[in-house]
């Protein structure tokens, strides 16, 4: 089943979404004459002063073309031959991205299941994976990765954020946050994108363009110093390297001026929140997971399901439990929500 | 030095140059609605039958986001853990992907120097590096892979890639081809794509869209059946999948669409061949290959390089030889290439 | 704290014991002039055919260096770049080889937890992680891996591997077996080497030498004949190639001639045997798992703990639980046993 | 062809030799009673102060399995995720780890022809490898590697490596030394094994003890200790940790008391330069190489090679050019090389 239309919306992913108007604008833009390739043209300057402007003059920010690759040069930058990440079982490193870890990075994963499922680690959840420090049998654990959203549409507030740096750095492990839904997350906060990244300890994060109304564009964000000469290497030996830089780096100036960022992240978030209000009133379907960002975690009866997927688009999380994921996008209307509500309602009732 | 206007043109890299605008427009023509992620679009539907038509009924295409991981794409398909690839010592994958070949593909490369050092890999060349085959101590050579054009601008015909693709095939061989420049190199034999590709044996090869016009968009192409399968999953393990596929299929459709990759590609050439005439005039300079695609390889006194490059980017390609390197692409204009000969001969004259 | 004398006997692992005297007078016997390297010789070839005579004409046994290098050399044959392999989250691949699995194989380990704890992978652990076959984020089971005897001493009975042999086969997934403790869980159940391997669908497993025995020599061995030729590249590429064959084939010939394996794993096994039992008199002591081979894990206090390894070297399993592991060896001698129930009797009742 | 007696002695390599008698006594010597596993034992500690005293307070040994094993984790401890090793075209780790580097270490091989083919590399060769040094496009170079005595059988003077340590330093890179020979170059000088090593400014190296008489033994020998840490994590990865480990220290030991080494070293080079000399007196033979170590490569007509080879096992280096190497061991004598030399001669009269 292919959709091409407008109508009805898709509710499974905001991948599904096309490009936000201003970043088309900016694509166009960028389209003037020569430009050196691979990062040495103005697009790029511009885009690195603002990742400054917005996460702090020791943010080093580095253009790559998808999440899966962000994850990967930012965790390559922090892991030696014999390393372990501890991350939540549902994290997208673990479960979606194809043992590009193991592969690419050759790590090991250490992977922790999370209280009701919330896809959130907690401080616990890192020393309780430490016992194999200094045993050279074991595989050293020395980043702890998040995701931020969860991929349960979970927020960490600043607070649990700057608590898990604080583990993972006294124990000598950096933290590292995938942040292809960061602005969702700030939005959820209301706070600046600098509150849950620079101001709690991150070492590095990626900032996610695409899912936020990019073509194609997402950001390494290097907070430790240490760290950012080894980027350009691994960037480039890991394909995540555009040689036409411009119209990546366009695409994230974008994101980043006049807080494009937070109107998409905001605008989602609300249509989630709009879609989970309207399902109280639906008898027989109950939220799996709280939504705080732009995901709407729903337990329905297995015919609902049935009766939905026959019109629209979705995953279907746990088949077993029943759980459905329902994404919105920064360009659902409260008309699509509605509508699909009204659907889920006639589909519940039958 | 960064260059951001028209003038003076670049010479550097077909990557300097922007999108073609029918590419753009064809990037703006796909923002309609939603669209399925990860290729389950309409765009990518047609470009999958485009990839048919041009290559032939057998012929599958899968879209990547750059040369680099089109060509470890390409690669990993044919390749086992203890294996080699043959290739000439100036290819691209031996040379400039940081050592991607090593640590993503775990492969060796058999590197061989060229005749006159063109780039070109001669059947002699497949023969004499199989000695080592059975012998558990060497890495077994299972994949010949060449560039067309190659990285020194010259071309293989439809005749030598027969005969390297014989070779290799009688030896138990596969033949891959870097095909990042493929459109010049059949505009320069006024052949069809799929004359010096689906017609002359080779098995896997790279089809690439960003030199030919395109903002970010490559193909692997599989013309061997047993190997597509794998295909779906190395991309997406390689970091070359993109969530929104249908803007990058989309650009290779419109390459693909009444020829516009022949359209650039012949103007390209035809600008490399003018300033190669012009050069003829100019008594301290010299081609160092011949000039068959859209690269100048020429050589000339170090004075005249430090002239030109106080206004020009360029690279120098041996500096111990006074080799150069000038490339020109599809927005190159007649009057770019007279003035940067007007340039050139001051340099010399001076 | 360095033990170097026969007593007290230490029941931390059966690696603590030395070569059976059989074995290095097998050793010594190969001394004898010139012989061709890395496994041209006759005693290769001798062992060679006793692999065949134990495991069936069919099989074809590889001498390698260590357990962790078979595992490495007998998966890596069964694996392509984007697989994944079900095995016990207590599995040695998982737990103790510092992520060598992730690193050199590029393997994700898909770690399924055991009923009891007991080590033991049942077929619905297969079953219950086929989900993501065909699916291109997911890396794909192709592998099912395990331990015999477990890591937790527990044994596979013929009709369980039978039953997880045909469960993998039937969803098109190979079964691997760590048997560094092979001969021991042969012994358990009174049976031939092969009742347990070629008569009930392995496809690669390996034979432990080390733990039984030998100086160091393991073997791999592969009984479907498709994978068998790439294990002399495997094996030289994974370190895993002694020069001088000839001495690690003797050992594992040695093994092989008049069932000295059976001794010694019988032997073994009877001393752990006659622990346990002797444990059942201990009121606070009691067993944490069935002692079928020759490990005991037992549930104590940690303040016998304690007491004990003020003078003997063992490992703490679980210190939560207070789970410790004690392994006996070809060796150890009723008096080492009883002696050593004297001083847990002593330990518990102070 | 199998050969099994002790006569015709091989001259194919020095791993045709079996153990020398003190070597396989303290082998047997340490099978006493129980031991820690994985070098925790009294014999690994010996072996341990014994590095120490021959090569200098600061210098730590790690035993492994086998050459290939010792050149990994060597060259791994210094080797980051895009770097690139200098080393001959002939290095053993370039030629016969079946591309073990590649795919275990993931880094790119810069290979230099040699002068005269004699395997020893020139400071000339780091030099001219290091423009790509901060080109994000380029594997990094970060180690020079050599080998001593290399796979010529030629050595490196103290004076030579001290150059190579000098440019290799000088330019932030690090220099491993493949040792597997490193007993018959410092028995060439003369000198103290520390000569060429410590004293000259080696980073890394192997020391072999299989070559030299052990069953299977090596060492890993860090100098530079910021590097040491890391090595048992990677040694234990790399599937180069003995359990019984004991076995493996006792031999490395006993080549290390009273310069077993040197006696079984110099014996070797001894048989090698009466071979050489030999040869001299042959008309058709002429030396391809120095003889510096316990290797003599000749080059001779391609029907006395075939007349020889009915009798001996040995190796045609290079077929092309008709030579052979003829390699001597700790066990050949002077009548095994008198009588070999007779049948050279009756070959070349016939």
């Amino acid at each position: 089943m292919l959709i091409d239309s407008t109508y009805p919306k898709s509710f499974a992913s905001d991948n599904h979404a096309g490009v936000h108007p201003t970043i088309l604008a900016a694509i166009a833009g960028a389209n003037e004459g020569d430009a050196p390739a691979y990062g040495g043209d103005t697009w790029t300057a511009a885009f690195e002063d603002k990742v400054k402007e917005v996460f702090g003059p020791g943010a080093e920010g580095f253009a790559v073309l998808n999440g899966a690759g962000a994850n990967m040069v930012g965790l390559a930058l922090m892991l030696g031959r014999f390393d372990a990440v501890i991350c939540a079982d549902s994290a997208h490193i673990a479960t979606h991205e194809a043992g590009a870890a193991e592969r690419l990075l050759g790590v090991k994963l250490l992977t922790a299941p999370t209280q009701n499922g919330d896809g959130k680690l907690r401080p616990d959840d890192i020393t309780s994976r430490l016992d194999g420090i200094g045993n050279h049998h074991v595989s050293q654990p020395t980043v702890v990765s998040i995701s931020q959203a969860t991929e349960l549409g979970t927020c960490y507030s600043p607070a649990e954020i700057a608590a898990l740096a604080e583990t993972a750095h006294a124990a000598g492990l950096r933290l590292h946050m995938d942040g292809a839904r960061l602005a969702n997350a700030a939005a959820h906060f209301g706070c600046d994108l600098r509150a849950i990244t620079t101001d709690v300890g991150v070492d590095v994060f990626s900032f996610g363009g695409t899912k936020n109304g990019a073509l194609a564009a997402e950001a390494v964000v290097v907070l430790d110093p240490s760290l950012s000469d080894a980027v350009p290497f691994l960037r480039r030996q890991s394909l995540q390297l555009a040689s036409k830089m411009r119209f990546i780096s366009a695409q994230l100036s974008a994101l980043l001026t006049d807080d494009l960022w937070r109107q998409n992240g905001s605008h989602a978030n609300e249509m989630a929140a709009r879609l989970a209000d309207g399902l109280t009133e639906v008898p027989s379907v109950s939220l799996a997971q709280p939504v705080q960002s732009n995901a709407v975690f729903a337990t329905l009866p297995a015919a609902v399901v049935e009766t939905l997927r026959q019109r629209y688009l979705f995953h279907y999380w746990d088949e077993a439990t029943g759980v459905v994921r329902w994404m919105t996008a920064f360009d659902t209307t409260p008309e699509h929500v509605d509508d699909f509500l009204d659907d889920i309602r006639k589909a519940a009732a039958s």
